[in-house]
């Protein structure tokens, strides 16, 4: 077995399994026992390990005791209901095997190299996506992250409780990030976007979540004339089918994958559906158009159907760039010939790029599919991650 | 205030109100008190109340001490979700009233007057419609109906037990069959085909659920490309509208009022997307040419989205006629011009009508809702309704 299977066994049957997909929540049994196993990691190795305030996780390697700012690595262990195994953990035990690469090639960074695991950045259980990294930049207001609630009602404080967090900590931590010299995240790339084994990510396209409630009449489905209907269902059903022609005309990404029915009964018209539209595209006029141009013709078909509809935007977010620098580095580090590629995901270093120079490293997906068990990484393809974030490691940290 | 207004009075309050609509449940404390008030009702008159081994209520009124077989009146007390106050109920409330009214008028039926109140009509707790009037005519198994579990993983049988029935009495009952000479079931007509008060039930529309599961790839909402997937919403979206298209076409009606996603979230192609069509048409062959219509449609646009779906019948049922005698004494007492009409919907009354002579008496709904809070009638059609109840109940027992 190479090194990098040989790790990445040690937590593939945490929290489910490549068949049924992976639960792995914040504050959860799995996810405490993806901490236990860093924190072993970080032991074994002779890091430094903290926790701090937000949960996240931190193991520092500083052989030469240097007082420099630190190269930041690692990624999340949480998942989205049944996702795939890589989306997060890829990053952890790459930077891990990262370390033990550059101590096993007699490297002594100038600059500690320290990993994280930051909590909450899938949003599944309480609805924030990269909760961790938002409280330690400032952008989410700790009274407000204590408050939310998962689908149980168990707020954010309990749940860290139960863990013996203590939720008062929560909130920004300027100290660190001033302590962070670059930030640098290892992902599997998610759709079928790299053809080779390693790319250097760019940016983050713009995206949002918008909440579409559409409501009609609720009524009997057996004695209802069909003349006489007011069916949310239907309007519902355009917009699914518009959004994806919208998405499909302007080069742009459009999902409905989640809908809640009022009162979702076999015998029933329903009175209320409400859709949640995720979109992204590569520029915010091209995101704006889709938005605006479903909107028109999904008043337009509502107006038909006798029903009305109100689109919320719940979240959106303007396109991120990643340090220009740190792309050029990264480029002449690993090759000229490495792609350089954009993403339409989300994650904690779009958050980070706002206030540390931040870069990402993408390993190739064979299979496209993402955020679901058939996710999948060849090992080589793991190895040769592991290799780029080494070099860019001991780029960043030596030179 | 009318006798029918001060007697529905009574119980509008019971398991919900006319804004929210009613959750008024077979065997939960809402219907509970229902029963309560039909026994005080019984009692109140002098009529003998008696509950049979499937918990439907009795009270029969006989004041000759006749030998003669009954002529059985009445409905339920159990709602859909968030249903409205006047199905089922109603045919309840009008049966004490037109027993009060021929008493008041001096009649002394030949034949026993018997009122019954059915359970679990809308199998809205335990999915099996009019499951007390099948478990009474033997055609669902007592067993099968005991191993029942509702939303919260209760079975039937431990639902009877809470209430201190006994669950092993569940089953036919052929000697009540026998004792019963016709029923009449009186309910609030559920669309808008009557212009006029009152008019006679002829036949309940061939009817069906068909579940229908789409099967496509989860992925990731963000990164996969538009080419590259298999997301089943989409093959649903088109179901839905082309259901509806079918129906308008055929003349007949068509819904999908429920739908389960997998696994429903903001940020992921569904995996799985599990809908439900209700589909009822005037005769069999139109439901077939509806169902496999659609069906071929569907399975054309799943090959274009590259998913598959697979359609099966979970219930159908072949078009219920009244009896003939029945309705043409019903119009002779009620008056020729009395409109005669079939309904798309199921009653206990198509369950009876294989064993006992049976015959229906609708009341216009002036919104044309029903299984919805809007379902309404007017107080003074319900007094025709009344009216017209006793004049038959004593068309059928005097005669």
């Amino acid at each position: 077995m190479s090194a990098f299977t040989d790790l990445w066994h040690d937590i593939s049957d945490i929290g489910g399994t490549d068949k049924t997909g992976y639960i792995r929540f914040a504050w959860t049994a799995a996810e405490w026992e993806l901490r236990t196993w860093f924190r072993a990691q970080a032991k074994l190795r002779g890091l430094e390990y903290e926790v701090d305030g937000n949960t996240t996780l931190w193991a520092t390697w500083n052989p030469s005791g240097s007082s420099e700012t630190a190269v930041v690595t690692g990624s999340h262990f949480d998942s989205v209901p049944h996702g795939g195994a890589y989306d997060g953990p890829l990053g952890i035990v790459s930077a891990f095997l990262a370390i033990d690469r550059l101590r096993a090639q007699g490297v002594v960074p100038a600059r500690p190299i320290r990993i994280a695991a930051f909590a909450e950045e899938e949003g599944s259980r309480f609805g924030i996506a990269c909760l961790g990294s938002r409280l330690m930049t400032g952008v989410f207001d700790p009274d407000r992250a204590r408050a939310l609630t998962d689908r149980d009602g168990i707020t954010l404080a309990s749940a860290l409780e139960e863990y013996d967090f203590d939720p008062a900590r929560l909130g920004p931590d300027p100290t660190r990030l001033r302590d962070t010299h670059a930030f640098v995240e290892l992902h599997v790339e998610q759709g079928r976007a790299l053809a080779v084994p390693v790319g250097i990510g760019s940016s983050i396209w713009p995206h949002g979540r918008w909440r579409m409630d559409f409501t009609g009449e609720g009524n009997h489905a057996g004695t209802t004339l069909m003349t006489d209907r007011h069916d949310p269902m239907l309007t519902y059903a355009f917009t699914v089918l518009a959004a994806n022609k919208e998405a499909r005309v302007l080069g742009a990404h459009a999902t409905v994958g989640r809908v809640a029915v009022h009162p979702n009964a076999t015998n029933a018209i329903p009175s209320r559906v409400t859709g949640w539209l995720d979109a992204r595209a590569a520029t915010s006029e091209t995101l704006g158009t889709l938005v605006s141009s479903l909107s028109a013709k999904v008043a337009t078909r509502s107006a038909k159907d006798g029903t009305t509809v109100e689109i919320t935007a719940e979240s959106t977010t303007g396109e991120i760039g990643f340090s220009d620098a740190l792309v050029r580095r990264c480029r002449t580090t690993l090759g000229e010939r490495t792609p350089v590629l954009p993403t339409g995901a989300g994650h904690d270093a779009g958050v980070l790029s706002g206030v540390v120079p931040t870069v990402m490293l993408f390993v190739r997906n064979p299979t496209g599919v993402s955020h679901a068990p058939a996710e999948r990484a060849d090992d080589e393809d793991c190895e040769a991650g592991v290799e780029a974030l080494a070099a860019v490691l001991e780029e960043l940290a030596c030179r």
